[in-house]
């Protein structure tokens, strides 16, 4: 995602420091993130929740988006095209999304008190294959053989970009983390592949205008958020004043970008939900993250590594093999088949000598 | 393969210091390689060759093997299934791989004056590819899109199970070497693939037996080896004595299981290029090669890598995209497209709600 690009910018004011760019996520360090609220055992540099109050920013952006393009479809076209159920037995299913990334959140937490950031990052590349099974448990989508391949290919090529470089950090962590650590990291990754198979079915469950069901969507994330932060100020006896005084302290024309940036990001989301689907949307993921990493070596002066040019080799091989029409990867005459006989006919008719 | 091992075992007694097992080749370590014979810029403790000395013995082992095995042959069975042609025309032919390899070691002396081991050590894994395209080209064997892939896949995998992990030694020259090494070590590895499809060609063009077969090729490998080590020995002015005095210098009982390991690969190679193919031959060499690394983490307490991880999982998906039946792979039906339109009615007909 450019989100990466855009966050490192806004680091380089601060002195320009070599940034480890393949340990995700840079928001948290953006945003300043007031782990404070939490026990002080999360409060790391990096964690994988942005900001409650920059959250907060980038839902108003696509609330505020949403009830745009929804305002504008209703004006020009008739409501038959641009569907609206507000029936509350339909529009309740919507808050469902938000109490999944609540515990979710919550996961993530406890999964970072038992391993190391790396791990987890390694870990989360788990969030592909977890999507691809939930997809075919509960959209009922079929995957053929090829494809289950591609989709572990696709967790594995990104997880190779990611594997730490010589001379870089040790990472003597790695596997020796609690079994707890990889438990929760694999429960996080079934959550968050919930959270995105739900939401498909959410958007693809009737013909409801996009925008509509963005508002929907947004507006339940809103009130959770919100209430998140009332919480957090009220915990912490309301010393640095209520959330909404708080909400624009230290932004820069960058993290405008960058929050505008996941506002986008959402919407595209939700139309990747409706239109195509969550395996379209791994693979998208996945190969913006990829290009980030490249982008990164031109922009940053990044070493280019040896695993992030395999990682894109195995991650362009799955996406073909995934999205290649089956018959033009195995059309192939039955003579080819690994079977000597077959072979030596064919040598023995071309040989010159004896 | 297990040579890695026993030569991993044969160190130990040297003082047992912690052997970048990833390194290969071990062997020139075990045979202590007389690079003295070449110019000194050569004379790097790990090389690409075994000692001219060792090979000796192990084409003498395999010239005696494949001697008793032929013997076995003629007097047990008639004449016809024991077949031997000795006409000049097909005898001159098992000369060529002698002098392809004879050109391929001079190019991988050339290609480690331009590059560093490790740079060499992930080169080699282009003779993957070069393997496929020279069988495709030469052997006129036709592969399948999605078998291409495999082949590269498997190149992916074992580049990827040898890359350096954080902590081990820099590895700053990567991708920074001058190009000539780069293009000699293409060179090197489509030599390296040329040798093996030749060898192919030979083994399969007639029902001669494999023994005999065996007898040439070995025969002439030891002739040029013996050309070898006798122009060293004038250009060294004989002072360490004639080959054949030093022939068994400094040999433990491992070193004798490393010759009889390399003799019995040697005549397991021959049989495979009968009876299977190169590309068998490559997916169990790097089979071979993944579980030697696995093997060492037992046996030698090695520290399991992710990146040995991810790379075994590569490889052993190219190993079923390469043989696996193609109707396995993709028999699906028609509806498991990715097609929004279509997942919208499956969705719709399940549905409970609105």
């Amino acid at each position: 995602m450019p989100q990466g690009i855009l966050t490192t910018l806004s680091q380089s004011d601060e002195g320009g420091y070599n940034y480890d760019y393949a340990t995700v996520p840079f928001l948290a360090e953006v945003f300043k993130v007031p782990f404070s609220s939490s026990s002080s055992r999360y409060a790391q540099p990096i964690s994988p929740c942005i900001s409650y109050l920059a959250s907060q920013c980038s839902f108003a952006v696509q609330l505020i988006i949403s009830g745009l393009f929804l305002w504008r479809e209703t004006r020009t076209s008739s409501l038959a095209t641009a569907k609206i159920t507000t029936d509350w037995r339909s529009v309740r299913l919507f808050v469902i999304p938000s109490i999944i990334y609540l515990i979710h959140n919550n996961v993530q937490f406890a999964t970072l008190t038992y391993v190391d950031t790396s791990t987890y990052q390694i870990m989360g590349n788990l969030k592909i294959v977890t999507t691809a099974i939930l997809f075919r448990l509960f959209l009922k989508r079929k995957l053929s053989n090829l494809q289950w391949m591609a989709i572990g290919l696709l967790a594995v090529g990104t997880t190779t970009s990611q594997v730490k470089g010589c001379g870089e950090a040790s990472c003597d962590s790695l596997f020796t983390a609690p079994i707890q650590g990889y438990l929760l990291g694999i429960l996080s990754a079934a959550l968050s592949a919930l959270a995105g198979i739900y939401t498909e079915f959410l958007m693809k469950r009737n013909n409801d205008s996009l925008y509509w069901q963005n508002l929907q969507l947004y507006t339940f994330g809103s009130l959770f958020n919100v209430a998140r932060l009332i919480a957090d100020d009220f915990r912490l006896g309301f010393e640095k004043g209520p959330w909404w005084q708080r909400i624009f302290d230290g932004y820069s024309i960058t993290t405008w970008l960058v929050v505008l940036n996941l506002g986008s990001t959402g919407l595209l989301v939700s139309w990747l939900m409706k239109y195509a689907d969550n395996i379209v949307k791994v693979y998208s993921t996945s190969m913006a993250m990829l290009l980030t990493m490249v982008a990164s070596i031109y922009l940053f002066s990044f070493k280019p590594t040896v695993q992030l040019f395999l990682g894109i080799i195995i991650c362009i091989m799955s996406l073909h093999m995934y999205f290649a029409p089956p018959q033009t990867l195995v059309d192939l005459p039955v003579t080819n088949e690994a079977h000597p006989k077959t072979l030596k006919q064919i040598i023995v008719e071309e040989k010159t000598d004896t």
